[in-house]
C-alpha cells in the first residue's frame, strides 16, 4: 500500500488541523501514513491502522534561512520527515517552509541523475481546466537546458498524474512570434521546437487564463511573477466587488439575486479545489500543500499527493535520464 | 508654445480619429501640432491654426520587423515623425507599432548620453493611485546599472511629469527579503539601496496592485509579465462576472442594482483613463499611446505627451547624465 509522510507542522491552522485531514482522507482510500509532529495535537489519529505517529516539537520556520536550517535542525519535522521518506516512504507532503522542502530536496531526497534543478509546479486554476506552471519560482537564474528538463518532467506528471494525454506545452514570453523575449526564452524556444514534446509555442502573460495548453514553462522569477499577479488581481477584483456590493440596500440586494451564479462562475478558479503542488526533479515525489490549507484543503493534497506517487512519474524520469545519460 | 508631432497612423480606429482627438484637445489647451498621416483623412484640421499637416501614405504595422522597417521606409509616418521631432518637435506621440517607436528612439532620435537602455514607464491603474512600471518590455537582458538607470529616470519622469514628490521605488522580485531573486535582481537591490532614491525594498508580484510606491522597477521581461498578467486576470474575471449578472433574469435584475455601485468601484482601474506611456531614455521625450484608443483616449494621450515634454524631464535627466560623465 502507498505510505504518504506527513509533516504536520507549518500550516497556519496547526498539527491537529493536519490529524483532522488524514482522517478525513482515510473516509477516501486506503493509504499508510506517517505523520512527523507533536504528539499531543496527533493524538487524534492513535487508533488508526496503519498511521504511525513520528513525535517532534522541533520545525522550521518561514523566517529562517531554509538551507541552514535543513542542517542544523536535525530533529525538526521536515528533516525527520524526508529521512522517513527516504526510508520507507512513496511522497512526502508539506504544508510548510517552500525554501525548507527545496533545500530538503537538494540535501536529503537528492536530485535524480542528470536532473540539474528542481522545479515547482502549481496548478493554475481556469475555466476549462487547470494549467502547470513551471517553475513557479523553486529556481532562480535558470538556463534553457534547465527549462527543457522542466518542460520534459511537468509533461511527464500532466501525463501521469492527471492524465492529459500527449500535453500540449507553452512557453512564458512576451510576445507570440518564435525571436521574442529574452536571450534565455529565445534559446530555450529552439530547444522546444527540437524536443518531440507537444510545444505550441509562445504564449504571453495575458493569455495564461486561456491558453490552449497543458503545461506553461517559465524561468523561476518570472513563473513565479506570474502566477503571484494574477494572484493579486484576483484578489483586489474580488474585494472591489464584495465593496460595490455592500454600498446600500439597493446593491445589497442585488447582491442576493446574483450571488448564487456569481459563485457557480468563479468555482473553477476556487485555489480551496486544489490541495498543493509538485516539487519535481527529486529521487522521490514531494509535494507542498497550502500553508493556509484547511483540513478540506489538506485531505485534498494528501489525496494529490498519493495520485502523485501512484502515478510512476519520478520513476519514469528516472529511466528517461538513464535513457540520455 | 510647446509643439507636439503626432503618427496619426498605427491606431486600430484610422486617422480621421486623430483628427478628432487633436481637435478636442486643442478645446482643452493651446498647442501646436503636426500631424503626419494621409492627407484626406486630417482635412477635418485644416482650419487649425498652428496644425500642420505633413502628408504620407506609407506606415510601419504592428507585423513588420521595426528596426528592418525603420531604416527601409523612409516615408513612413513614424520615420517623418521622429525627424520633424528632431527638428522642431517637443514631443512625439504614437499609437502605431511600439518596437517601431523603439527602433526610432534608438537610431533617430537617440539616446541621451550616458544612457545605456531605453523603457516603457506605463502607469498601472490601481485604487489609490497608479504605479509607473518600468520596464514593461522595452528592454530585453537588463543589467543592474540599466534597472538603476531606468529607476532615476522613471523616478524623475514621476516627480515632474506626474507631481509625485520624492517618489517611492520598489523592486519587483519573487519575495521581500533583500536575498531573494536571480543575481540580476539581487545585484540591482544593492544598487538602488545605494542609489540616494528613495527605494523601499522588494515587492511582490501579488502586491502591486497594493504596494505604497510611485515607481516598481522591473527587468523588461518580468516587467511585461507583470503588467499582462494584470490585464488578463482582469480581462477574464470581468467575463466572468459578466457572464453570471446574464445567466437568467434575476441575474439581470441583481445586476441593474449593482450596476452603478460597480461602475464607480472599477472607475480608477480603467485603462480609458490613461491616455499612453512615455518610452524614457531618448533625447527628446518619445510617448505610445494604446493601439486601440478611442478619440477621448488619444485626446487624453496628446495632454499628456505636452505635459511629458513641458515637465523638463528629458533636459534635467541629460544634465544629470552630464553631472555623471
Amino acid at each position: 500500500m502507498t505510505k504518504i509522510i506527513i509533516d504536520a507542522f507549518g500550516a497556519d491552522e496547526g498539527p491537529a488541523m493536519v490529524a483532522r485531514a488524514v482522517r478525513m482522507a482515510r473516509e477516501k482510500r486506503a493509504f499508510e501514513a506517517c505523520v512527523v509532529g507533536p504528539e499531543a495535537s496527533l493524538s487524534l489519529l492513535n487508533d488508526l491502522d496503519g498511521v504511525e505517529i513520528l513525535p517532534t516539537d522541533e520545525y522550521v520556520t518561514n523566517e529562517e534561512a531554509p538551507t541552514f536550517a535543513i542542517r542544523r535542525k536535525k530533529n525538526a519535522s521536515i528533516v525527520l520527515a524526508l529521512h522517513r521518506l527516504n526510508e520507507v516512504g512513496d511522497v512526502l507532503l508539506s504544508a510548510g517552509s517552500t525554501g525548507a522542502l527545496l533545500a530538503g530536496g537538494y540535501f536529503i531526497t537528492k536530485r535524480i541523475k542528470g536532473m540539474e534543478r528542481l522545479c515547482l509546479a502549481p496548478l493554475i486554476p481556469r475555466e476549462n481546466g487547470g494549467l502547470l506552471l513551471a517553475d513557479a519560482g523553486a529556481t532562480m537564474d535558470t538556463t534553457p537546458e534547465m527549462l527543457l528538463q522542466f518542460a520534459q518532467i511537468t509533461a511527464l506528471y500532466a501525463e501521469r498524474a492527471l492524465g492529459r494525454a500527449n500535453p500540449q506545452i507553452g512557453l512564458l514570453n512576451v510576445g507570440t512570434e518564435a525571436e521574442k523575449g529574452d536571450k534565455r526564452t529565445q534559446e530555450t524556444y529552439r530547444r522546444l521546437e527540437e524536443s518531440g514534446l507537444h510545444f505550441i509555442g509562445n504564449v504571453e502573460a495575458r493569455d495564461i487564463l486561456t491558453a490552449p495548453i497543458d503545461v506553461l514553462i517559465a524561468d523561476g522569477f518570472a513563473g513565479n511573477v506570474a502566477l503571484k499577479s494574477l494572484e493579486g488581481a484576483a484578489r483586489t477584483l474580488t474585494q472591489i466587488l464584495k465593496g460595490a456590493l455592500l454600498q446600500s440596500f439597493k446593491t445589497k440586494l442585488g447582491a442576493v439575486l446574483i450571488k448564487d451564479a456569481l459563485k457557480e462562475a468563479m468555482e473553477p478558479f476556487d485555489y480551496r479545489g486544489h490541495g498543493g503542488a509538485p516539487l519535481l526533479g527529486a529521487r522521490k515525489p514531494l509535494y507542498k500543500a497550502h500553508g493556509n490549507s484547511s483540513a478540506e484543503t489538506f485531505a485534498l493534497a494528501i489525496l494529490e499527493a498519493l495520485d502523485f506517487a501512484e502515478s510512476g512519474v519520478i520513476q519514469r524520469i528516472t529511466e528517461a535520464s538513464e535513457e540520455v545519460s
